[in-house]
């Protein structure tokens, strides 16, 4: 994967899926030559030869591409509604908008405003949220806003969630939570109206819930883990974009685990928020495709 | 940690471990010294520096070792013993016998013989038992005495065990389930009377149980993996001796995972079976401590 | 990377590699489909949107491929010579024949006939030469022919490869070298018209020669690794496969470290032998375009 | 390894090397039991058991240590120095003061004060100097002193690495070089007096020098690492501490292969510094002796 991909001028990115049949790749490069666009890099994964379901990533080159969006995006329309497949066109100069929510941790966090600051990271950051006041100076060190929102236990929850939903709405394309320490309610998801990626510290399914390096020292096992998913109502049960492990021993305490596994969480966080910024991901049910 | 090392001529291995107490390493080593011996590796680990649990494993050289074992033995005791100490002295050139059980899959087990051929492990095999005859003409062909005890369910399974046993009695220092598809009653491990170590085909406690390929392709997980582990009554549950993992990726079936997961079996198998033969490992519970 | 996509029937793998220029995967797919071919994977790469090289593998099913892979290649021919590109169209179905060269080690060596055994390798092996006996009775355990070919020293050394020409010529579809321990001539290498793939004991550029692992002890490194690699005229410069590392420490020595690196060894060469086998290495001057 | 060791109060270090000899680990840890230390982890390696070299680290837990520790090395010093050994007692509650100097880049430095702020570290920061101003804002962010000494080409490099002694001078107990793109002067080594740590952006011995990511990408390798070494005269020769490597392919361009090399260089320095400023590593010649 090449990882300055998405900063190139007039680079196309164009995820298409749906019901597999004879002849999708062909009409669909075909749609994308005739509108001047030439092939820089393109995947495709068919679940099954016979009645699978198709996924492809294409990106193309073409002059004038901000222009030349709506036109293409007709071409596509045309030929993929018919054959009941969905597509998603985006401009790779164009950067996504991500919301963080972060807590007291900031192993996370920081790590995705430095990739940010590097330009390693195709998003904007327009908030960082938190329960907390700890990360305040820091994340206005990188010139992002910070809002404080208190979490609040018991039938007052859903008063701070409506504040969160109301800083994100129409704001942001995609929410990161960078170890925030509370469960997002039903209602929350189905109002927030853009994905949510969160960073389990285990190795899924492992250890699901509060707790997992205390679990992993009390199981004795002899690597531990992190995963990164979609948000789903279902606890720690969402599609998993990205996973890792570190190797601990025996004269490790579960604090020691915790502070290895801290570097383990933020790689793995940071791999999947870019994959998913450069338009690499695809869920597919409970599962994504991940094309990198 | 040095793998030929057990070859050495002339060096014991002392394992010991109990409640920590001043005075534990001084004594243990002035006692090796003055027995003639020099230190070739020690280490040594204590759960706290306050009324932890005190394990230690000692490599020492010593001219004529053989002869001198039962006095340093006598020794040990006589200082360990009243301090609520266990110790296990054993000479490193005194390969363990280890008979291996095995079904069809033959990737565990040829690692094995292949390993203990190469004079990497230092174990002499004594037999190789199977419910199946698929892997009779590769085990004759590494000169390993072959055994086949077809597995009988319901009532019957007794009379396969107890078959199983009569082999064993007497004959092995170790038993190693490389991928026997069969669950050991508790009957058996109590009579058995010698440690046994299962490879299960997954990163534990992640898909516990039956059919963890086709769980981890359900699940969606990113890496596969492998768990060796001794094995007590409580299935998947005992203390684990060494785990790894292998990427994966959407577009693999769950017989593709297999088959890539079956090098990280072979691979965390062998390991596990190369440190219990080299004294390296020490049961602490359900825990284990692994000097490598 | 579907790892039993090969044993897939009425597949066919097509490899397109030249100058890129507007309209080759429309083109090219366009092509497939109206020789009623349905795309299952197709991965692309240009080096530079202007003015680069394209390299292209894409694998389809068809009803009875084997009956129209005349016409799809007279097609493909009368597209893509006229644009200076070169292409190759196999039937996954159909095995490349390999030969394996080999002296006294066996690790390389029985890894990949095990993998062969096991229907993981898409290839056939119609020989194995060696210029020593040692692994003579494994490989025919194995049901492959065995052939002897000492290795001369000085001016004679010319008789013993022409000897392996003699073997090989016509016969095999590509050669592997697993830790065969002779240096070929420039002169074999132009006559055996095949590729030839070794296994070099470290992590090329480093230690480029004999006796890598003395060498790593020597400098003191962290990890020790291994390298798959085309063999050209220049010794260890060749276009790299696969490259992977272990770690190793102070208390190794080179033989520990020699002993460790064998799985290392294996566990390299087997990849890169299968993604050869399975049309997933283009070569481009001294690198390869690896589609895994 | 436990992380969190050295935070713990009354804790003392003890590294002792020199020609091995009967009766050294008992008489060293009789020493420490007397002294009234109870020892709490020890690893010991010789390089042969008949006339090697020996070499330990004790870490042990004693009352009041700090005001025994002159008894303390009074005792070692009539032991050991008859013996012709060297040791070296720290008090683990003591950290090490290091200073880091730094240029441009800023992942390698932000890491170690990131780890630093975390208490992950257990030294101080005095001090950061920088030949350029880029990172000056980041480093006070951290409150950490900050120096501004420009590198001078040619004949007035002496001064400006004059200016470099007289900040370090009497300040610090390691110097740990964080992408630092100046080649120091074999003087200034003589001069500086105390360790100097750097982290080199490829894995060594391959790709020695200026621009290891360009010549990564011109030999085509599959694996890109990075190493931390001991400084000495010899440039990117020094004792190797710590190695890592990550994977690359084909589409990555030399900037994106520096741009993933960040990554494994922060963490493989952040570790070797870990290890440096918890006494774990041993100086031997031109290898080190890694206890972790």
């Amino acid at each position: 994967m090449s990882e300055t991909q998405y900063a190139r001028k007039n680079h196309g990115t164009l995820i298409v899926s749906g019901p597999d049949q004879p002849g999708l790749v062909a009409g669909i490069t075909n749609l994308i030559t005739e509108a001047g666009g030439n092939i820089v890099s393109l995947d495709q994964y068919t679940t099954d030869p016979q009645e699978g379901s198709f996924y492809q990533r294409v990106v193309f080159h073409r002059r004038d591409l901000a222009a030349a969006i709506p036109d293409i995006e007709a071409s596509l329309r045309r030929f993929l509604e018919p054959l009941g497949m969905k597509f998603r066109l985006t401009n790779a100069n164009v950067p996504k908008r991500m919301a963080i929510l972060a807590s007291k941790s900031d192993h996370c966090l920081l790590d995705l405003l430095w990739r940010h600051r590097r330009n390693e990271l195709p998003a904007t950051v327009p908030m960082v949220i938190s329960n907390h006041t700890d990360v305040v100076d820091d994340v206005r060190s990188f010139n992002i806003p910070f809002f404080h929102v208190p979490s609040v236990a018991g039938p007052d929850k859903k008063e701070s969630e409506d504040k969160i939903i109301e800083l994100l709405k129409g704001n942001v394309d995609f929410v990161v939570l960078a170890r925030y320490m509370q469960v997002l309610s039903d209602d929350f998801l189905d109002r927030v109206g853009v994905p949510v990626i969160n960073i389990h510290h285990s190795f899924l399914p492992a250890f699901i819930g509060a707790g997992p390096y205390r679990k992993a020292k009390e199981r004795g096992v002899k690597l531990i883990g992190a995963t990164a998913h979609y948000v789903t109502a279902d606890l720690d049960e969402g599609p998993i974009i990205e996973q890792d492990v570190a190797r601990v021993d025996h004269s490790m305490t579960a604090n020691d685990m915790q502070a290895r596994g801290a570097y383990v969480e933020r790689e793995v966080l940071s791999r999947a928020v870019t994959w998913h910024a450069e338009d690499r991901v695809i869920r597919d049910g409970n599962h994504t495709i991940v094309f990198n």
